[in-house]
């Protein structure tokens, strides 16, 4: 392959109805558009702050610690677990999908000593359950996954963050999936550390990871700061703690960056934060409460849509979160064939699935700038088109196929 | 503060003239506002590989992994290095500025045996150093920065490459403030695995990292591959070597994520993609010789421009990345002050400095979208305004000040 011949980026029109990433908001593509500053000129330092101000709306906390991780969502649940959990520490996961198993996976290679509980796919945990394990293993963390796009399941989260305090135990969740289209209350939960993404209900691109962190894991990890040599101050030492593993996923470091301080780490992503501000500002102008009925209201639409097409839905459908649906594929039909003649045909996507559900449902998904009626309806009306696959589309279709 | 009035993003106009980040092509900005498609959309996968073609053009390779880590040139460099580098390894980190610390102190964070050799601020190495250095400790990688912003040298990297080859080390280089402004040739040179950012010489935001990997360097890193355990083969088994400690970060995975298998790992981070394919695709437009004589019209201009005001500049000229030049700062002169006064009265931005170069020198860029002709004298005019302080300038500031 030459490179000779590439030309402007052009994408094809896409309705993007699977579980994430979905279209972006016209509104944070223009706000992404705008020219960079320089990362230490007044105008960026104060929108830096103000992009904190309105992360804390977001997540609805008072945490001074609130910023963005530069990379993707997987970027700020590394940070946060790395930066929470020493070698040998102990953390607890509640695994209730392929999200679950991520956490496990990252807090290994964190040398933590991971302990995890099941539950079936298509299940979310009862307090009790969660509680009973806190007992047993004790751990320094416990990191839980709010909405699990997997299997669509969004745990409850208030009855843990009690769970937590009683047991002294830092909690932490990846709330990347449902943040902007469920409930969600950092402090009033008593959570510690959240993370999340943009491409999901935020409506932006993938590739910022906001996070907000309490003042007492703040603390524990203040406890394990080590400067860079280059930078740090003459008279400074390093905490007690092990220093984390990583430089670039150092919240310790990465707070120093964002606070008053200013201390240099990486060169902010500044068209990522400029995506992200807008992300936030738009949900905060929508109201938080508006934006999660909107996703409430859309996602009933699409439930009961599929449903009057004849289809089964996966899973506890009374903890399912908003935003995303698992659709039973009708048996003898090729689920990844349909979804093709859905791009190919309406240019709609839809989503395939991981695990024990690949090959019998597809994910929908009605998110942030998508969680509209149009959207809906024309995805529903698409499908409903590709299970039938006769009648004024299909001769339609045969013409673009002679 | 509330976020409640906070309005959408509304840059001041800057010219930014230090040592990066500087203003991000406009060409770039259009093409980060194209809208989303899916990661594994066919349109979407041959945009990645489209890019991975570009980018072998940028850093002048064959290398097949060849692609973009999601995150600032600090997450590329730590990608290299915590996928390089096993716990216990020897690595040998020549130092000649602030960025190989950085080397260093990633280095350290990965438990490699990290040694160093350094030269004052200023300087390069000779190649004869190197090798009795690489002779002595026998490491398993050297890593070396190409063009390091703090002391505005760059380092010659040809010979380098045939000593590593000779005593069969790895060769990782970190071109980020190069790349695209100074010769640059991974295959010639024999370098292993470089990085870079987009927001120096190519003209774009940072938030992401272009990468490339010899052959010998992929074999090393997939030695050590573990798959994620809810998307691996039922019949794969791990790499023998040590699981990397970073899951983000895990070449060994975003490899998988880049080639032919198209394994799940991050949400490609697309606007992101979108923004680096046009940095790449504007400079192999331009020629990467075209390019690179460019920066060094504009560089020699700027060069000769501030000597021409009664300036000194710091370091070996000869050794002098094209697209920065470290100016002193004449005795007797607030070196803050006149760069605030650069950034108020006339919107344009040079560098302060770090470290023994704090307060002796300012740092002026020419790079990417702003190594042009209009940039370069409408740098030294408004900096020869605030030197002289007196005449019509100073006459219209008394306005502005009444």
């Amino acid at each position: 392959m030459t490179s000779r011949v590439i030309g402007p980026i052009d994408p094809p029109p896409r309705l993007l109805m699977g579980p994430g990433p979905i279209n972006a908001d016209p509104r944070v593509l223009r706000a992404m558009s705008a020219q960079l500053v320089g990362q230490y000129d007044p105008w960026m330092t104060a929108t830096m702050n103000e992009t904190m101000a309105l992360y804390r709306d977001v997540f609805r906390t008072a945490n001074e610690q609130t910023f963005l991780v530069d990379g993707t969502s997987r970027a700020g649940i590394e940070a946060a677990l790395v930066s929470l959990l020493e070698p040998g520490d102990r953390v607890l996961v509640p695994v209730f999908g392929r999200f679950g198993h991520l956490l496990t996976e990252i807090a290994e290679r964190c040398r933590a000593e991971v302990h995890t509980i099941e539950v079936p796919w298509g299940e979310v945990f009862e307090p009790q359950q969660v509680e009973d394990a806190v007992r047993r293993v004790q751990p320094k963390v416990l990191a839980v996954v709010q909405g699990d796009t997997s299997t669509t399941m969004c745990q409850p989260l208030a009855d843990l963050g009690e769970i937590c305090r009683r047991h002294d135990v830092l909690l932490y969740c990846d709330a990347t999936a449902s943040l902007g289209g469920n409930a969600f209350e950092a402090d009033a939960w008593g959570l510690d550390v959240v993370t999340a993404g943009l491409q999901k209900c935020l409506g932006g691109p993938s590739g910022s990871a906001p996070i907000t962190i309490s003042d007492r894991a703040a603390a524990v990890i203040d406890g394990r700061k080590h400067v860079e040599a280059g930078i740090r101050a003459d008279d400074e030492t390093d905490a007690p703690g092990e220093r984390i593993a990583s430089n670039y996923l150092d919240l310790a470091q990465v707070m120093d960056y964002w606070g008053p301080r200013r201390l240099n780490h990486h060169t902010e992503a500044t068209t990522m934060l400029y995506g992200a501000r807008e992300c936030a500002r738009l949900l905060v102008e929508e109201g938080l409460d508006a934006a999660v009925e909107r996703h409430a209201l859309h996602g009933l639409a699409m439930l009961e849509g599929v449903r009057g097409l004849g289809l089964g839905v996966f899973g506890d459908v009374a903890h399912k979160m908003h935003n995303v649906v698992a659709v039973e594929i009708p048996d003898g039909m090729d689920g990844d064939a349909a979804r093709a003649t859905l791009l190919a045909d309406f240019g709609i996507e839809i989503g395939t699935s991981f695990g024990p559900l690949h090959g019998k449902v597809w994910r929908i998904g009605t998110m942030g700038y998508n969680a509209r009626t149009d959207a809906v309806l024309t995805t529903l009306a698409a499908l409903e088109q590709v299970l039938r696959t006769t009648g004024g589309v299909a001769a339609a279709q045969e013409v673009y196929a002679s």
